[in-house]
C-alpha cells in the first residue's frame, strides 16, 4: 500500500482527490499496487466535504508518516510550496506537482535533491495540463536530437485571441468575457503578459535541450498589444494570431527562446487550436514534427496528469526515474532577435508607402491611415531597420 | 554495453541502423548505457553499405550471443517474424518491433511469453509510426478510464482522400498518383481496404481497454467506394472525408470497433490532418480529448519510435515494463451498427424526394439524378430503414 498526501485543497488538489477516488480501480491496476489518499494539507475547513476527514494542518504529520510515499504539491508559488517539496524529498518521499513556477525556477536543484535521495520529482501537469508532453519528450523521442519546441501554452490568452479573431472583439472586451467565464483571473497579468507561457517553454526547453533555462533569460511579450485591427488584418489573409512559446536549438549548444504573439497560417494545424485548448509541436531530427493537443488547464485534465505521475512514482518507487537536466547559465542563450522568419507589421501609412519600401510585401488590408502586411523571411534587426521610417503599430513573427 | 540486433534490412531496419548510428550520443545518454548495433539479419548482400559487415544470415548467431539484449524485428508478417520473436524472447532477450500484423494477431501470447521470461516486448512503432501514442496511453493517461480511441491511422489512404478532396481527383487517379510517389504499393489492398488501419485500431483497443481484440472481429471498410461525387458533396458542406479506425467502450466491458470512411466537419482538428500524416484522438474520463499528430510512416519517423523502445528496453532490462493486456474473445464485441451518429448519404434521387423522407436533412448538393445529404444522429439500422426506398450510392458516418 502506498500512502499519498495532497498539499493544498484548491482546484487541482480537489481534482486529484476526486480522480484518485473515482478512478481508483484503473489507477491501482496501472500502479500494480493499492494507493491510499491519507492526508490533505490545507489551512481551511471543508465542512461536509467528502474528503473532510483527511484534512490536516501540520505538514510534519505528512513528513513523519512512513506510509506516505508520494506527496502531491498543488499549493503553487515558490514559498511554502518549495519548503514542503524540499522537506518531502529530504524525507525520502517522491513529490508530484503541477507547479510550473517552482519547476521552471528551481527544477534543477529539486531534481538534484530527488536524485540524492533516490526518489522521484515529477511534474507532467506543469505543462499542457492533461496533455501528455513531458514524458513523450523524454521517453518516446529519446532517440531524437530535438531541434525545436513551440506551441500554444496558455489557454486564457488563446481564448481571448480566439474571441478577437472570431467575433471581432476588442482585447478589453475579450478579457472581460474571459474573466466572467472564469478563464481569466481578476489580476490576469501572469496569463496575458506571457509569464505563464514563459515558465512552460522553459520547462520544455530544460527537457528538450538538457540544461536549466531560467525564465528571467527569456524575452517575453504578452498579448496586450494585439489590437482588433491586427485581428482583422490577420483574418483577411487567412491567418490566426496565437501567443506562442518557442525554443530553438542553435549551434554550440545554445538555445533561442522567447514568448510572443505570432501570425499562424491557416494551413498550420496550430491555427485550428481554438479557445482554451493547448497544443505543443516538437521537432526531432528523426521523427520530424509531432504535435500534442488537449485541454491545457482545468481541474480534471490537470488532475489526470498529476495522478499519472503518482502512478509512475509508485511504479518506480524502488528505481528512480531518469528525469533530470544540467545546470544552465545565461551564456547558453542565443539572441532570439537573430532568428529568421516572415514578419507581420502594421504601420501608420497607406499601402503605397509600404510598397515603396517592401515591393514584395503581402498586403493584408488597410486604408489611408494604416496598413497591415507581411514581409519575406529575415531577422528582427533587419525588419526593424527597413521599418525605420514608419510609425510601427504592431510587429509579430509569422510561424511557417 | 547492450548489444542490439536488427532483423530485416529493409526500409525500417536500415532506418533503425541509421538512427542508432547518427544519434548514438543522445540515445546512449537517454539509455544511460552504451548501445552497440552488432548484427543485422538479412538474406541479401549489401556490398558497399556502411553496415555491410554487420550482416548475418543465421538467426542462431543472434540467439546464442549473450551480448545481444535487444532484438529489433522489422521483417513483418506473422511467419518467420513470429518464429524469431518467440525464439528471441525465449532466449531472454527483449524484442522491439514495428510489426502491426504480428502484434495485432499474436500480441497477447507474445506479451505473456515476454512476461514469463522477464523481458520486454515493445511496439510503439506499430501504430502511428513515429508518433508517441502507445506509451502515452499506458502511462500518461493511466489515471483515466479510456472512453474512446479513434483516428487517421493510415497515411496512404489519407493521401488519396486528400487528393480527391483538394484536387477533385477520382479514386483511381489518386491511387495511381500515390503509387507513383511511392506512398502506395503496387498491390495496395492492405492500405485501401482498411486492413492496416484495422490492425492499428486493434492494438490501440488492446491497450486502452485491456483485452486482446482480434482484427477478424472488426468490421472493416476501406476507401474504394468513396467517389468523386462524395468528395464534391463533402467539400461543399465544409466537410473532409477521412478513413477512421474507431474503438468505443460500452457498458459491461464491451467494445464497439470498426474501420470506415467518415465525414469530418471542418471545425474538428482531424479535418486539418492532410496528406500522409496520422492523428489519433484519445478520450479519457478525466482528461477529455487529447490528440497526437505526426508522420504515421516513413523510414526515420518509424525508426525514431523503434529506437526509443530499444532505449526503454535497455533502461528496464532489470525490471520488465508493465505493458500487457488480457485474453479476449468475440463476445466482448459490441455491434458497431448500433452506435448512434449523424450519417452522410448519397442516393440516386433528387432533393425533393430526399426531403419528403428526411425533412430536416442537411442537403450538401445534387441534381435530378442524385443527392448528397446529412441526417440527424441515429443508429445504422435506423438510417438504413429510412433509406429503404432509395438507391443508396454511399453511406458514411459523420464524426462530431
Amino acid at each position: 500500500m502506498f500512502g499519498v498526501a495532497v498539499l493544498g485543497f484548491g482546484v487541482v488538489g480537489s481534482g486529484v482527490a476526486e480522480v484518485l477516488s473515482e478512478n481508483a480501480e484503473v489507477a491501482e491496476k496501472s500502479a500494480a499496487s493499492p494507493l491510499k489518499l491519507k492526508y490533505i494539507l490545507d489551512v481551511r475547513d471543508f465542512p461536509g466535504n467528502p474528503f473532510e476527514k483527511l484534512i490536516v494542518r501540520d505538514f510534519a504529520v505528512i513528513e513523519n508518516d512512513p506510509e506516505i510515499r508520494v506527496v502531491v504539491e498543488t499549493i503553487g508559488g515558490v514559498g511554502v510550496a518549495q519548503e514542503f517539496t524540499r522537506r518531502a524529498l529530504s524525507a525520502g518521499k517522491s513529490v508530484v506537482t503541477s507547479n510550473k513556477e517552482l519547476v521552471s525556477k528551481f527544477g534543477f536543484e529539486l531534481l538534484e535533491l530527488a536524485k540524492a535521495k533516490g526518489v522521484n520529482y515529477l511534474f507532467e501537469a506543469s505543462v499542457g495540463g492533461g496533455i501528455p508532453i513531458l514524458r513523450p519528450i523524454t521517453q518516446c523521442l529519446a532517440a531524437n536530437k530535438i531541434l525545436e519546441v513551440y506551441g500554444i501554452l496558455n489557454g486564457t490568452t488563446n481564448h481571448i485571441l480566439t474571441a478577437m479573431l472570431k467575433d471581432g472583439a476588442s482585447f478589453d472586451d475579450a478579457l472581460r468575457d474571459a474573466q466572467t467565464r472564469g478563464y481569466a483571473e481578476q489580476n490576469p497579468s501572469s496569463d496575458i503578459d506571457g509569464t505563464d507561457a514563459c515558465r512552460k517553454i522553459c520547462i520544455l526547453a530544460d527537457l528538450a535541450f538538457g540544461r536549466h533555462m531560467n525564465p528571467d533569460w527569456v524575452k517575453t511579450v504578452g498579448i496586450r498589444a494585439v489590437s482588433a485591427d491586427d485581428a482583422r488584418f490577420a483574418s483577411a489573409g487567412g491567418y490566426k494570431i496565437k501567443l506562442l512559446g518557442r525554443a530553438v536549438a542553435r549551434d554550440g549548444g545554445k538555445v533561442a527562446a522567447y514568448v510572443a504573439p505570432h501570425l499562424v497560417p491557416g494551413g498550420n494545424l496550430l491555427a485550428s487550436v481554438d479557445g482554451v485548448m493547448n497544443a505543443i509541436v516538437v521537432r526531432g531530427n528523426a521523427v520530424g514534427d509531432v504535435m500534442f493537443y488537449g485541454a491545457g488547464a482545468g481541474k480534471l485534465p490537470t488532475a489526470s496528469a498529476v495522478v499519472a505521475d503518482v502512478i509512475d512514482a509508485v511504479k518506480h518507487d524502488a528505481a528512480r526515474k531518469w528525469i533530470s537536466w544540467g545546470e544552465g547559465d545565461e551564456s547558453m542563450m542565443y539572441d532570439s532577435a537573430a532568428l529568421v522568419s516572415r514578419w507581420y507589421a502594421r504601420v501608420s501609412a497607406p499601402e503605397g508607402s509600404v510598397k515603396r519600401v517592401f515591393p514584395d510585401a503581402e498586403i493584408l488590408g488597410g486604408d489611408t491611415a494604416e496598413t497591415g502586411f507581411i514581409v519575406a523571411p529575415q531577422s528582427k534587426k533587419s525588419v526593424e531597420v527597413s521599418l525605420g521610417g514608419f510609425g510601427v503599430l504592431s510587429l509579430f513573427r509569422v510561424i511557417d
